[in-house]
């Protein structure tokens, strides 16, 4: 947040990995991040880096700010489905998301120690995730209509997302939400499709800058599942932030990433 | 499925761990298990054995079906809230489940060995696990009401289910909740209640035969998330059937367990 | 260290689990621990309470020290070889000990955060660990003849130690040396062999007071390999100091452990 | 074994990673691999394909045997300390190995499945390891003078081993001893050596072509333990075989590697 501006103001460009730049208003800043936000000028320029959706503007942007890793995997996965129209969003979007331990950054900490994180699995953040607000403000949810929960895996690294949701009357088939992701993301670099009822699995991902997404739909009923998966080090952090650099200096999208 | 018949002749008392008395009918059992079954006299004598809400009959039983263990998670959970009126059943029940590798059998598999497991996780049966019908029928919740993933941790055991629903209005708050979890629980040897917002991780019942339930309300929008943790071999497996054996031989029910 | 001198004067029997009275001089603890030891009149009072070979004396101790728990495992193995002129002692004795994380206690530390010590495995103390001192001293081993080195193995609980020696002339076969086990082992409660070729692993001893001891042996060349396993946090810490304490107050040494 | 003539035959240069063609007679290879070895004219041509010592006959060979992983970490560890002159052979060497659950392969297993693995560590293999008499033939040793016990450690991939001897007069001091080494490895692009007293751990070489030797060296007594380490997938197996093929083909040593 602080070195933002010395480095703007050195004429450099900024790709901020912090969640400081992320959420649009210094209000929602304090109020998720529980700190004032002391450079909310700056808010107002900079871009949200998700390039799948926004690489015209990263192309051009001083500053811009790498997604969270939870709410890449969870906006690449939903965001499709919320501008077409096919989820029925009176009902709901659950996203139970799971991570591995390097999601809690490198330092000495009690509940990311060995014996603490190996043969256990727990919840932590359920509905109060400050990655939320972010996922709302991308996708366009209302907080009431999206339930998050966030999950420590006892593995070194990857977030694997499963969403449910109902399919609006838009979507008569898998094939339909097939065609609905492919249209989006037919020459995306970094998304990959699975075939319906085929679904990532964190192996899948790891190292590579990838989002993987597979889903089953229940045709009957209108109940969707869909399972998102990216490396939260690369696509969900460095990986995506090289990315973003590529776009705001010129280079090919995807140089050092495949 | 076979031996069933033979041992009860033979005057024995029978736990059944397989899922062969678990679904009620023959044709359930086909239907889901992909497989004829063959003693379907047996399954109208059989008894469910989830103590918390069967004891009678499983004491005087003479074939008691040990529950599933993910169902065990699950109906321990969402039954008391179903009972109640406590669900909005038609924004449906979500049940993201977990859980450890000793879940799928000692054997020589290539899905279940170390490298395919460890540094990973995975999603199986999205929709259609054959635990959901056995959900179904205790739970008494539709199939389109109840969406269920199975997914595969790297340890060794435990299994946990984060649970998704909108409240019904009548529970107004957390501490309605957990008054109508109290309710029910209260002299249950085996069922721990958290305080609202604080929810159990598998360290907290490996090797016991408890299971664990805590959860997050969010009273503004009706949103609840539970959790619910066991020990896929105890409390899921032989912990389980060591319980109704106590009740069937008249042992007190917490012999050998606690 | 000072701790057990009030506790003693108000009448208490005493076990230590810290490494304060292991030693026997003040001089070598400051050598190992790198601290001035501020209590040397207890030192010489403290009975060192490996069972298993100073029974007899732990009955009578005020003041007991708790083995450390790579010393338990090693000279369990070696001791009884040493004491019966088995070991070809100028070739020297090895001893590649391997721990699981709870070894290093349970401490916000970096060393041994999920993501440091997942997919690793890693020396330290190689040579130099304070538990060597205390293997000497009970087995008899000067060090020169003793090079140990400790690891940490990417799991929770569990020593296992592989050592290696050349046989003298009095073992002319794998049985003369599983007899020589037998010999002073077979009315142990806590000690469990193994037929010559067969070993323990970590799983055999986990949650238990068990320390199990197997080998192979090479006749022509008089090679030797010992593998010796405990549950670290059982037989090398609590478990033993229970042991300690059913033999100080009169109870049935087994008491709580089986 | 059977495929190596044919392709030969047809004017393909052949890197074999199977253990077939590194034992030099076919008696060997009967003794220690417990069937016949069908292609003995093709072992006399067969060259053995570990780079530091070999570059100049695999750059000429049509047969290249690809060295097994455990004796590639050892040979590279001992082999420049054997040729100075710089053990004391008749104290023997002791190998106490290590290796991630990939060095057995992706196979089916009840021995490598995930619950037999985790929380465990376990030896095989004590002293009678195939890969024995291919660290005999390279280094020079004797099979009396060299103690090898294979053990598992529950990680995917990973050999780490720690070698233990007591060093001729030759070696006065731990600068000597790095000396020895950097004299041999100086200009070696895959082998990396550390300062006396530091030593590699696993996630050094993860996912790379190194080999990392560290040591410890106690003046005094003359006793060494040497710790090398490895990625047995890369270093141990495909790595190396590309390293050979850059030989092979006169491509630089490090195409595809670093």
């Amino acid at each position: 947040m602080e070195l933002a501006g010395p480095m703007l103001d050195a004429g450099a460009r900024v790709i901020d990995l912090s969640g400081a730049f992320r959420l649009g208003t210094a209000e929602n800043y304090q109020l998720w991040y529980k700190e004032r936000h002391t450079q909310p000028e700056l808010l107002k320029e900079a871009v949200y880096g998700l390039p799948e959706f926004c690489r015209g503007r990263v192309a051009a942007a001083r500053l811009i700010s790498k997604p969270g890793c939870y709410p890449t995997a969870a906006n690449l996965a939903i965001k499709p489905l919320i501008e077409a129209g096919a989820i029925a969003r009176e009902f709901g979007v659950v996203c139970d998301a799971k991570s591995g331990v390097s999601g809690a950054g490198r330092k000495a900490s009690l509940k990311t120690s060995f014996c603490e994180v190996t043969e256990n699995f727990s919840a932590y953040s359920i509905l109060d995730h400050r990655h939320v607000p972010e996922v709302l403000r991308t996708s366009g949810l209302d907080e009431g209509e999206f339930s998050f929960t966030a999950q420590l895996i006892p593995i070194h690294r990857g977030i694997l997302e499963t969403i449910y949701f109902r399919a609006s009357e838009k979507v008569a088939s898998a094939d339909d939400m097939l065609a609905l992701y492919r249209g989006r993301y037919e020459s995306e670099p970094f998304v990959r499709l699975y075939a319906p009822g085929q679904v990532p699995d964190l192996q899948a991902v790891a190292h590579t800058n990838f989002c993987d997404i597979g889903f089953k739909y229940d045709q009957k009923t209108r109940r969707a599942v869909v399972i998102s998966a990216i490396d939260n080090l690369v696509k969900g952090a460095a990986g995506q932030a090289i990315q973003n650099m590529n776009l705001a200096l010129g280079y090919p999208e995807t140089a050092g990433l495949l």
